[in-house]
This record gives structure tokens, sequence and C-alpha cells, in this order.
């Protein structure tokens, strides 16, 4: 194979020929530099195409991959089911893409001890797809299908998060192949211990690290019980104040609430086209509760009613038959495709970001007020049970005066996250777009901290390079 | 002052007068090599004594002696309550000691957030008093009264852990001296965040780390709302494997019971005599269950009752009464004396370890077993709700023999815990005593790769060494 598409390419002809011997020529590619090829990533085109996507069977390959890479200096950017959003599957520098996903095994589900081991091709529908028999579950619950390794490495939540915290509370142990080829176990091979005061916690460092560490191809993660009970309920207020205010006071009594998912009134109006619904258009949140019995499900319940009608909620619309739950859901997961349907012509633009409860109120409203006062239409929906917010956007990216006004609004509102406590992402990773936020959230000596163990793991930078920082 | 004790002492006359010009003369103590500076630990004396003690009042303070003592390779060990059970606050080479427990201010607490921030000095027990008529209330809940900031350090659980966690799910920030004297905030300075995917998760990473990558002198804690209703129950079985067996069936039920703590016949004995209780002398899960209401509480325990009831559980007899329940978990609090308390001349040796819930039956019988075998005074207790065994045993250590067959003894059990998939150590850190294992328990990549953080962030290895790792 010629790689006559680059004049400059980091990868040379006997290298590649070195990883067909090692892989097999037919899990070795030479990407052709289609658009589609400049972002493994859902949304975000930046930086260049990869020279190479290869696709191992196992860790032994993946192994032998880094190994070479390494050996001559070459970037390795892994991915799987490429349904990221903040760009951290991207490269400035070209070099070899992983793609994870032809390693989808199952690798052991431990019943007695409520977790189980996968590779980077399970995402979470196929896991609870085939728990479906068990009683158990795994309540990491995103928009995307996303890989469950792919969720560990980006530290992502959803919106279960809530009561079942994010991917720093559910991962037991990783395998991770090191930068020189090295595989390694952060909480030692076949353990998934419920607690450990032993040497250092590797696995919670790798969680979230976003490929910049060691490649993720096993992960070990909690399973929970199914609840035997489920509840949905709908809740519309008259202002995004009260409304926030009423999650505010909700968390503050402790409610072990599932899920509580805010949409303002256009994205609800958005929601109702798209997927054909007919809430009240209006700023709602949307409520589950699980528990082991109808009585421990309604006790939750009528705590929150009680909190919602004194913040001046509408009403109380439950939800019991489960394809109606499933709808509502269902639609949720879709609000990103049901905002980019309103206008032709446009692309989305989102941010994410984390704030404290005490913040929250304030937030979110001076943030749909600048929202409002740029003109550009933006859609504010949350995670709000754990703080969670994604401003999405809908601009028209040939027009370089909304870019520019979009990124100054973006920047705003991300900065006045951070004066407010909060974290310039929740759940979607940093990505090359947001990595200028790093040090304004940690401080300059947390920044160089971190520097600092990147470069005792990966001397050379060949991991994922440009995601996290933009000083080496 | 003259340091005529020791001949070739690493601190030198300058360095001492440098010590006081900035911590002033009364903050610098020069150790007199008495048995009680052997260690700063409750019950190991390994190693030598400190050359110096100092008692700095605030971080800068902190950060002036790390300062000079990176610069002269001097060791530093941290300690507060000296409570820690392991040995790691000891030394092998002397050095300078920090004595945290002057600073002692409970930072802030946020009620909104439900956290607070304290320094090394405060509590767990005095947290608790300052929060009485809040309603808020830090679970971690050890039998000793042991410093909040230390608990982080050494990732710390104690008996509430089974529905609250340990330290590494409670710690929401650190405020982190490193080895050149730099102050770090591993969250970004005042932030508490209930998620975050930006950066390396580094507030997990010093968790646990034991003094050996920093010197924590303010930590973030969340808060829980006080549980509303709250019951304990005591529940003798006519055998070990029975108790066990009913603990996992629980576990197995997902019930969110709050402690479940086991005692065998020779230790509810012991404890009968010590704090003049009348419990049936057979081995006995004592529990406590939390909700925001009676019929919450007893519908976890109506479950628990008929799960006991299937595994032979002989009564379950409730104790309602707040003086009786504090009654209980104080007399288990002392179980360590009430056994010390059982032979005349003896020295307490204990050992702690986790277990996979699924081999927990297994190997607390193989445990008592080779206890009963080696015919050595040995108890077993245990936080079993979250898979935690302690095994104490008492000792004449002047006798060789017995010291010898201990050592064995405690290899061979803590040897059977890790090829079940547990953990050498539960809570109370690796100290100098179990660092022999912590290859067996990782592997020798992921220890390898524990030892080159370690050389990043404290290249001239001065922050508690010996703690962790038997090599460099």
């Amino acid at each position: 194979m010629l790689l006559s598409r680059r004049l400059f390419s980091m990868v040379s002809q006997p290298f590649i020929a070195q990883l067909e011997r090692v892989l097999g020529k037919e899990a070795v590619k030479i990407a052709t530099g289609e658009p589609s090829e400049n972002s493994y990533d859902r949304r975000r085109r930046i930086g260049r195409a990869p020279d190479v996507i290869v696709v191992p069977k196992d860790v032994g390959q993946v192994s032998s991959v880094l190994k070479m890479c390494n050996e001559d200096s070459i970037p390795v950017i892994p991915f799987s089911t490429t349904t990221g959003l903040d760009g951290f599957s991207n490269t400035l520098q070209g070099g070899v893409f992983i793609d994870l996903m032809s390693m989808d095994k199952i690798v052991e589900v431990n019943m007695g001890d409520f977790n189980c081991t996968v590779e980077p091709g399970v995402t979470h529908e196929t896991l609870n797809q085939h728990l479906h028999t068990t009683g158990l579950w795994f309540p990491g619950d995103l928009g995307a299908d996303a890989s469950i390794c792919g969720m560990a490495a980006t530290n992502a939540s959803g919106s279960n998060s809530a009561r079942y915290g994010t991917m720093a509370q559910n991962v037991l142990n990783l395998e991770v192949v090191l930068s020189n080829g090295n595989v390694m176990y952060t909480a030692g091979k076949d353990r998934r211990p419920r607690k450990s005061a032993a040497g250092y916690n590797l696995t919670k460092l790798f969680v979230g690290s976003k490929g910049t560490l060691g490649v993720i191809t096993q992960t070990a993660v909690r399973l929970y019980a199914r609840p035997a009970v489920c509840s949905v309920a709908v809740c519309p207020f008259r202002t995004v104040d009260k409304a926030i205010e009423a999650v505010v006071a909700t968390l503050q009594c402790s409610v072990p609430i599932a899920k509580i998912e805010f949409l303002d009134a256009a994205t609800v109006a958005a929601c109702n086209r798209y997927s054909k619904l007919t809430l009240v258009e209006s700023p709602t949140l949307f409520l589950e509760f699980h528990g082991n019995s109808e009585a421990e499900v309604a006790e939750q319940a009528s705590l929150v009613e009680e909190i919602f009608a004194s913040n001046d909620g509408r009403e109380f619309n439950w939800c019991h038959a489960p394809e109606e739950q499933k709808k509502i859901w269902s639609s949720l997961h879709s609000v990103y495709y049901a905002i980019l349907s309103e206008k032709n012509n446009v692309k989305g633009f989102t941010i994410h970001f984390s704030l404290p409860t005490s913040a929250l109120a304030k937030a979110v409203s001076e943030t749909r007020k600048d929202i409002d006062e740029s003109g550009i239409f933006g859609a504010l929906v949350g995670h709000v049970g754990d703080g969670s917010f994604h401003c999405i956007f809908l601009v028209d990216d040939s027009n370089q005066d909304e870019m520019k006004m979009i990124r100054e609004l973006s920047d705003r509102i991300v900065k006045r996250t951070l004066a407010s406590g909060g974290s310039c992402t929740d759940e979607h990773g940093i990505g090359i777009s947001k990595r200028k936020y790093l040090e304004n959230e940690y401080g300059e000596v947390a920044v160089n901290t971190m520097i600092a163990i990147k470069k005792a793991l990966d001397p050379k930078g060949i991991m994922n390079p440009n995601e996290l920082f933009t000083k080496n």
C-alpha cells in the first residue's frame, strides 16, 4: 500500500508493513483523508486525519502496536464507538488510530459480587441486554450507546448518576496497555475489590484520563440489582428559576432519586415536534424513582411532589406504563437531534459543565439571560440531579461573525461556571476544545502535577497528544 | 539546642536553627529517643525515632518546612492523631516529623452543598459535634477518633462504609503541600465539585497515598443528612459460616444497611466481660439501619430478618433506646481493648484485609480453622458489610517462637486473601509491615507505575520513605 496522499506522513512504509505482519493486512487501514476521518468523535471536526487505523483483536496486539509506536515516537489515539463530544479522539499530528470495536467480549459476569468485566467494543446497551435475565443491571445511561471502556476513559456519567454515581464510582479495575506496551491491571489482575487501602488508586487515575496515559482494553464495573419498582414523573414549572429551585430543595432533602433531568421551554417544544409528544411547553423536570417496593417509591415521590408544589410546580404527571416511560427517556436521549431539527442549515455546538448545588439557580438563570441577549438559538438541558448542564447552540458555521459570537458566549458561560466553583466539563472530557480552561479550574500547581504524571507514564508523549494540556 | 543523642543525625544544627527561625522555637522539638517516639502510630514500634518534630501553625509553615527538607534531602513524615495501625508514621531513617494537630480549624461548612473543609487537627468526632445542630453528619465512624485528613491519607473507612463509602468516595478536594513546598488543590482552589471530567483525578490519587506524595493540610468531605430514623439489631448465629452466609445473602439483596459488623464467639465473650454486656456468646452480627421514615427502616429490617432466619439466625434483638445503641457501638469500638484484656502480659498483633462478597464465607471459615490449629489466641472481627476483616492475635512478643509462628500465620492468611481476589489491607494503609504484599496484590507493572508517579512528584524521595515500596 502506498501512502501517496500525504507528503510528510509520520508513518513510514516499513512501519506499515510491520503493522501488517503483526495484525494481519485486513486489520491495517490507510486513512484516505475523507472528511469523516478528521474526527473519531460525534460532532467535532478538528485537526487532520490519522495516517493509519489499526483494528487489533486482543490485548497482545494492542501491546505490539504501542511498542512499535513508542519506539518510533508516533502518536496513538484509541477510539471505540466514536460517540464522544468534546474532541478527544482527534489529532493535530496524525499518527495511528486504534479502533477497539473488534475487541467486544463480555469477559466475565460475577453474579455473586455484582460486577462484570468487558472489552472496549461492549456498549452499555449491549451489556444490559446480556444481563437482562439476571436481575442485575449497569446504570450508566447516556444518550449515545457508548462503549463502557470509553465511558471509563472519559469519566462519563449520564442521567442515572445522581443516584448511582459516575464512572469514577463504578469502575473497579482496568486492564490498560501503557505507552511502552506493558499491560497493567490498575487494581491487580482478576481483582474487583470492594475496598483496598494498599498502594495508589491507579483505577481512579486512569478513569477520565482519555487515552493520554494508556489504552483501556478491559473495564470491570459494578452492577446493581435491577430496581423492583420504577416510577417516572414529568413536572412543568412556570419559570426556569422555579424549576431549578425545586431541584436544589430536592437534593438538599437527600431523596435518592435515580434521575432528575431538566429541559427548558424551547427544548420541550422541540421534543414535542421531533418525538411526537404533547408535553406542556414550559421549563420541565423529568424524574425517575427506583426502589425495592411500591411503598419505598411512593414515599420518595410524595416528598418530591410536596417540594415541587411549594416551588410552583404546575402538575405532577405520572407515567406508569413501561412503554410510556421508555418513550419519555428515548425522547430525552434524542434531545440533541430534536433541537438540531428546529432550524435548517445549521450545526449543533454544545458545551457541558457542572455546578455545586448551591450555585445552580443563579448560574442557570444568568446563562439563560446571556443566551437570550445573544440572539443565538440556544437550548438549556441538564442532568441536574448532579449539577450537570448542557447548552446546545444552533449555528451557521460558515458565518464567521456567528462563530465568533458563539465562542465568546461559550467562554463567558464556562468562565462563570468556574467562578461559581463548578467544572468546565461535567462528563464529556476536556478535549482539544476545552483544554485552555484546565489551569483555570485546577490551578498551575495541579496542572503541572498532572503533566509530571503524564511524562512519567508516557515519556515520549505519544498517548493522545493535544488532548489535555496546552503546554508540555 | 544540641543534638547530642545521635551521632549520625541527618539533621544539622544550622538546619534546626533555620526551622526555629521559620516556625518559632516552641514549634521545634528535638526528639529524645524515648520508646514512645519510635512510632507515631497506635501499636507498632518499628524503626528509629525522628530527629526533630515540628508543629506548624498553617500551610505556609508546612510549605517552608518541606522546601527546607527537600533542599537537604531530609525525610518528612506527617502525623496527626497517631491512631494508625499499620506502621505508616514510622521511619527507618529518622528525619523531620510534622505534627499537624495544631492546625485544627473547621475551615468551612457548606450547608447547601452538603460538604465541609477541615484541617488535620479536626477528628470525625469533633466535626460531628460541630455539626450537631445542623441536621448534617459525616459518616466516617472508626474505632479511634482519627483526624479526617489522616483518614483521607490512609483511605480509611470504618463501620458505616457499607452504605456511605470509604474516604475515596467521600473526599471532594485536598489542599496538599508537595515535596518542593508548592501548595496544590487536587480539585482546584475552593472547588468541591459533584463531578468533573476535566484533567486527572488527583484527589483520588492522593487519598490513600499515606504521606508519600505530599502533606494533606485541608480536606473537603461530603456530608450527609442525618438519618431521621436509626435502628440497631443484634443477631447471634450458631456458626461463623452461617453468620457470614447471612451477610452474603443480605449484600446480594442490595439492602442499604448502614452497618453490618461481625464478632466471633470469643470476641463477644471478651466484650461481655470488658464492656459489661450480656450478649449470647456465639458468632454475632450487629446491624444498623438508616432511613427517612420508620416505614423505610422497617422494610429494610424485615427483609434482613427474613434472610437471617433462613440462615439459622438465633434471634433478632432490637435496641431501640439511643443509649442502648450507643452502648453497643462503643463496645464494638473497644473490641481491641476487650480482647487485649483477656490475657496478661500480651501484646495485640492485628491484620486487616478485605474480600469480595462471594469469597467471604470460604475465606473466613478457613481463616478461623487456621487460627484454631495454631493454638494462638486470635479473634476474628469485621466490617463485613463491605468485606473487611480484622484478626486480632494476642502474643507474648518476647517469645521468639511465638512471634515467628504468628508471622507465618499472618502471612498465610494475607496470601490466601490475595489468592481469593481480596486486598492485603482494607482500611489501615499498607505501612512498613505489609509493603511486601504490594506487588502480589497489584502486579509488577502497576507497582512500577506507582513508583514512577512517586518519583515524578517527589524526585528526592523525602516524603514518608519506606511506607509503600520495598524497592525504588
